[in-house]
């Protein structure tokens, strides 16, 4: 019997396997997926969406069904103190503030086994069904197939099915105890062994505790407990039971359900608090750990708490995990469609691990800014300000809002990233400061435009959809001034060794593509133009080149107000600090980072540094200008 | 055998029996729902969702399963014209203009069937099953059982099941051709037996005519069509294939499919239409007509196309069906919980046949305003500015935004609208433009506040969901100024013989409800509290009295900035144009309605003239003052 092969296996089903298999699903990839679980996780575990994952979530086509669930929504963080007569509030922080432009201030809370399910389901609209109650017994790299060059020995965990099949890929999202891992021999370097150790309960309570609907850190002289609220009117309480800063240190110390309930009574005095019902309660020890690699051949990879543990008090786990998974699908993607060389493939271990070593930094700042000092009512509301005096405690605030928000994420200059040591280094591209706000390696910056087909006002950042392509987004500016700049972008776009025209759909010519809204030409990208006009005067098909017109979906106007640059005409091009007259264009990566941005002018500058930035992101000749780099 | 009791039988699954069904499923409402078809409506009929509606089906917890079809959203109307070769766009309006405070700007469309799947199974999640392929064979109030005096006669379509069961009431939803109506000897008064001729088409087309995902109409010597976007890359043509003003008016005349698509391309010219699936094509003849009466011993009751039918141009089909439900089913919930005396059951007639008059009216106008006179640039976007010269055409077109976009239905004053003739005179009440700009029979104005336990931003009018409640919203204004005034409203109204008293749950001191978060003291109202003040100033437990602390889930913050009342500090209190410092109290029907807004002072007043409204409305002796009335 033939061995069955497949793009990629999958071992584990918790968020980053999920979220792995859902990008690749959908751009139809083969999937052999397996859980050593019979049913998603039943109770507790991870629960906090972060903004910026509410924002991937809802580009992945999933935000609509977790809110559907009603989760709980944290909005503030309070924090409450030692006094008198028992704990006091001494003030409460936006747990994403103003300064951090999002579209979803807060963080969402939702029992971590609904979250699987979305994915399950959609995994399932694409084909992928997720095999059940098996594990992973073995694999080998042998490369006896060159195109299927892994083989993985899979078995049910009763004991009695085997499987064996071949693959282009096996990643492991098993979790902090990874058969993969062990196997590769890949050691997990960890700051302490057993940082700390956590009581964890979900329930239903009464309390005439004021917050109990906020996220809280409570400080008494009993101990101290961060309260969480949940979905379905529960509330989740973390007690530290012991950290190894403790006197006594002990990673084994514990306590039951009830010692826990009492401890938290002794902790809010002087207010009560009793529990109609208890869905969960655990007591775990954490390590703060981070594998020392997250592949060593590029076919077998690893992602999610198989790479990092830490504590769950800023609730970074489960989005972590996420961007493993979408930063490393994409790029298998674009490997395996030829959009890029093998090389991309190491921008997933340099760009992941910086993020999750910050996360373990930021995971001891963190505790530490809870346990030592603690913000003045006045310091909080200047950090909403312009004009706040940055001293060391807004700082930390700062950077600790951007990262738990998910949009401090920032990759380092790379192939990908552009950077001053970039191999493309046109005399038209932008860096941040210098004719554009837009950071490379970060986030783009969010606008409200209105789309000029159906008058739609929509997200410009949410239009297109998690494809796998590049989206390409022309700022028009005004089109008086800039109507020969963007044909002649045209013009040399469809040079035939542009990238434009050289990852075309090999059956361009033969296939009907009157219906493809976001992907007429290629896989590799897809292009916006924003126009700084009223939407009524924007007419597609005489004002645009055939190449753009042929996005009409993805014409707009820069025509909707916005408090942020009250003053802009156009304020999706403020925003992205270009000019409002001139215009440019912003490179965004599959899964939403900042490539390359590119001033937009009249004659070849503009094609040829997109040629150039392209080049480098997919390592193919690219444009007349690549012979000279 | 027994014969069944139920409180409801409802014939017809359409939008306005599901409608009614969803409605007193959800409020425990032992319910028959029986429908002569096998399934929901598979493809075609009405479609369009207005803004308004949105908001209602938002309030019933409706609105993001809507929103997973991805419908189409009409956010502007196009109009094509005549001209020397073919047609051209001669103008555009906002379908739901800024003038109009909607959160939702835009008409929503999707396919009925959808819409219906969401309703039944939102039934099924109250315990209420649709039962299929049955209809009605008889009914009789003979009130052989005081209780339940219905007998309603059911048949299966195949023949040979029948039933008898006895309700409290009979709905008929039947649509246009109904026996219900028929046995009842109501006649449909017409304005033309016979108005229109339409052809009807869904389909996916490819065409270069620009505004193809806009709703249009579109004149040319060649006829005119109206082109409305749908959910799933389709679009709907309307095509009038006759009319009663025509000279050879025919009401059987007719047309294939293929003649009205070599139609459309004739009046299209030049640009070019074809198609690539029809889903449905259909042309039926369409009178303008209404019920006589709406019920006539107010146990039998009818809604929906039973009791009114125009043209589908304006997309007021569904909308007013929703409408008609609502309003008739919580007036049978308020009567059968003892909240009001069986005569509110008469402003159901009252109220909605004068919207059906209103909208047969407005069905005329709304032709005549697209086959005549079309505006010019200048004025659509003058009427968008506050100091438009409202000129007739601009008078019609905003009359006719508001009505269309659903926030024009008004109700006129009766026992439970407040207005000059009404017996609650009490000097505190507050008439619009004396004191508010809230208009009794209107729609409440909108408005965005901070909840204060959770920190959570939210849509004020939403807060209460529909659960057959009235909303009663005190605007507490400034603390420092209020404070007394809202200690003596909770002092009066704690008196026994205030509404808010009489009608306490009787099990009141023995249930134990300390998770009812809308309804703690009672069915008939949830108290709101929105106090003008930054979140973090406001402590509930220390500065309300226990009566309204103890509806901590709707105490709001008046912090969060608006665009409309860009200097106000508390833009609530300024949007309902009440006092910043004073506040008042607003008193909102179930379905949304303004019915009272009363002054916030010292001393017993504003619960006095609270317990007169309620005194009419509910039709009881309520408070101190009432003997006096």
């Amino acid at each position: 019997m033939a061995v069955e092969k497949y793009d990629v296996v999958i071992v584990g089903a918790g968020p980053v396997g999920l979220c792995f298999a859902s990008c690749l699903a959908r751009w139809g990839y083969k999937i052999k997926h397996i859980d050593n679980r019979a049913e998603p996780t039943p109770t507790g575990r991870a629960d906090g969406i972060q903004p910026r994952s509410l924002e991937l979530l809802r580009n992945m086509g999933l935000k609509r069904q977790i809110m559907a669930h009603e989760p709980a929504k944290v909005y503030e963080v309070a924090f409450w103190d030692p006094a008198a007569k028992g704990i006091v509030q001494t003030g409460t922080w936006a747990s994403c503030p103003k300064f951090i432009d999002a579209r979803y201030p807060f963080t969402t809370l939702l029992h971590q086994g609904l979250i699987e399910r979305i994915f399950i389901d959609d995994i399932e609209k694409s084909g992928t069904k997720l095999q059940r109650s098996w594990t992973i017994a073995g694999f080998n790299n042998d490369g006896k197939d060159p195109v299927y060059p892994v083989e993985v020995n899979l078995a049910h965990v009763n004991g009695e099915q085997t499987e064996t099949v071949r693959a282009k890929y096996l990643f492991s999202g098993e979790g902090a105890r990874s058969f993969v891992r062990e196997k590769l021999g890949v050691n997990m370097i960890y700051k302490n062994p057993v940082a700390h150790v956590w009581g964890v309960m979900d329930g239903v309570v009464r309390t005439n505790f004021p917050d109990i609907k906020m996220k809280c850190t409570i400080h008494s002289d009993a101990g101290s407990i961060m309260v969480i609220p949940r979905e379905n009117n529960m509330v989740r309480l973390y007690i530290q039971v012991a950290s190894s800063t403790d006197k006594d240190w002990d990673p084994r110390k514990t306590k039951t359900a009830e010692e826990v309930q009492k401890l938290a009574q002794a902790i809010m005095k002087p207010y009560t608090i009793t529990w109609d019902r208890v869905e969960w309660y655990s007591v775990y020890p954490i390590g703060q750990g981070i594998a020392e690699r997250y592949t060593l051949d590029e076919r077998v990879f690893m992602g999610g708490d198989v790479c990092h543990t830490h504590s769950p008090k800023a609730g970074q786990g489960m989005n972590t995990a996420f961007l493993d998974a979408v930063n490393l699908a994409w790029k298998i993607h674009h490997v395996e469609s030829g959009f890029a060389n093998r090389s991309l493939l190491s921008t997933y271990e340099s760009e992941r691990k910086l993020i999750a070593e910050t996360l373990l930094d930021f995971d001891a700042r963190y505790a530490k800014l809870f346990s030592t000092r603690l913000p003045s009512a006045g310091e909080v509301a200047g950090a909403h300000g312009e004009a706040a005096s940055d001293n060391e405690f807004i700082k930390t605030f700062k950077a600790s809002c951007e990262f738990t928000s998910g949009f401090g994420v920032a990759y380092n200059p790379n192939q990908i990233n552009w950077g001053p040591e970039h191999p493309a280094q046109h005399p038209l591209i932008l860096a941040q400061g210098k004719g554009t706000t837009q950071r490379t390696g970060y986030i783009l910056t969010n606008a409200t435009v209105t789309r000029v087909v159906d008058a739609n006002v929509v997200h410009l950042e949410q239009e297109v959809p998690l494809n796998g392509s590049y989206r390409i987004y022309v700022f028009g500016g005004a089109l008086a001034k800039t109507t020969a700049a963007i044909k002649d972008l045209a013009t040399n776009l469809s040079a035939p060794t542009s990238f434009f025209t050289a990852f075309q759909h090999e059956d361009i010519k033969t296939v009907d593509r009157y219906h493809e809204r976001h992907n007429p030409h290629s896989n590799l990208y897809t292009f916006n133009i924003i126009i700084n006009a009223p939407r009524s005067k924007i007419h597609i098909d005489e004002q645009l080149p055939e190449m753009f017109a042929r996005y009409a979906d993805h014409v707009y106007a820069d025509d909707v107000w916005d408090q942020r640059v009250p003053n802009a005409k156009a304020s999706g091009h403020a925003k992205m600090g270009l000019s409002e007259e001139a215009g440019g264009v912003v490179v965004v990566r599959p899964d939403g980072y900042v490539g390359v941005v590119v001033g937009l002018e009249e004659g070849s500058g503009t094609a040829d540094a997109l040629n150039q930035y392209f080049s480098v992101a997919t390592g193919k000749k690219l444009g007349g200008e690549r012979a000279t780099l």
